[in-house]
């Protein structure tokens, strides 16, 4: 897969990949002006986004599809540069899926399925909730 | 950091994060429509663009700041599933900068600056480009 990052101006970054979505990136930091996410929080929600696809994908085909369904991710980050995210909690929130399902869905997507959680090099781990 | 992906239909999603920009996030597999980036094509984004902020924040310092700049960025996956990102090589192109600046500002970049990077499991590599 390529992807290619364009630099606009100040710290305005554009991504395109093969599914021809351009992506906004910026900084707050060292003259940006904030304009778009920043490269660390893309990575988050990468990460959240390749396995809440997989769980609500999972959640069908187990005939118990979500109401709503959402994923936390909480990253710890080392203070000293290049301040690498050294630990990721997500926290799995479905709403009206049976408790078990969710578990064993969570289980297949950071055990089997993830792209993006078995490219990272940060300890993972996650909890599950169930809403009515 | 936090950051929250929320399901909106069918496999698309929607991550929030600090900097409160939404990014969509969708595939063309298992029911999508394509109407976003996928999150493995997003985290290679976000890996450009952390090291292109690093270098053309690198190259103003140096008083050799690029007429024109952008990265490249190839992934190789595994085959099977989690089809994990194995290696990655990045192409610094550069307009209007010496050779050797551009050099420098990538090694700094991966050996000490890049956030990204050091998350990564991937094995990394990199070359340069000058253009006039």
């Amino acid at each position: 897969m390529e992807v290619r990052v364009s630099w606009h101006e100040g710290m305005r970054f554009v991504g395109i990949g093969p599914s021809k979505h351009a992506v906004v990136m910026d900084t707050d930091a060292v003259g940006g002006e904030g304009t778009g996410p920043r490269p660390v929080e893309l990575m988050l929600m990468a990460l959240g986004g390749c396995t809440a696809m997989d769980i609500v994908a999972i959640l069908k085909k187990m005939r118990t599809p979500p109401q709503r369904f959402e994923v936390l991710v909480q990253a710890e980050r080392a203070a000293e540069h290049p301040k690498a995210v050294r630990k990721v909690h997500l926290t799995y929130r479905a709403w009206g899926v049976p408790m078990e399902n969710l578990e064993r869905a969570a289980q297949l997507s950071q055990e089997r399925y993830c792209s993006v959680s078995h490219s990272l090099s940060a300890e993972l781990s996650f909890s599950v909730e169930v809403r009515d």
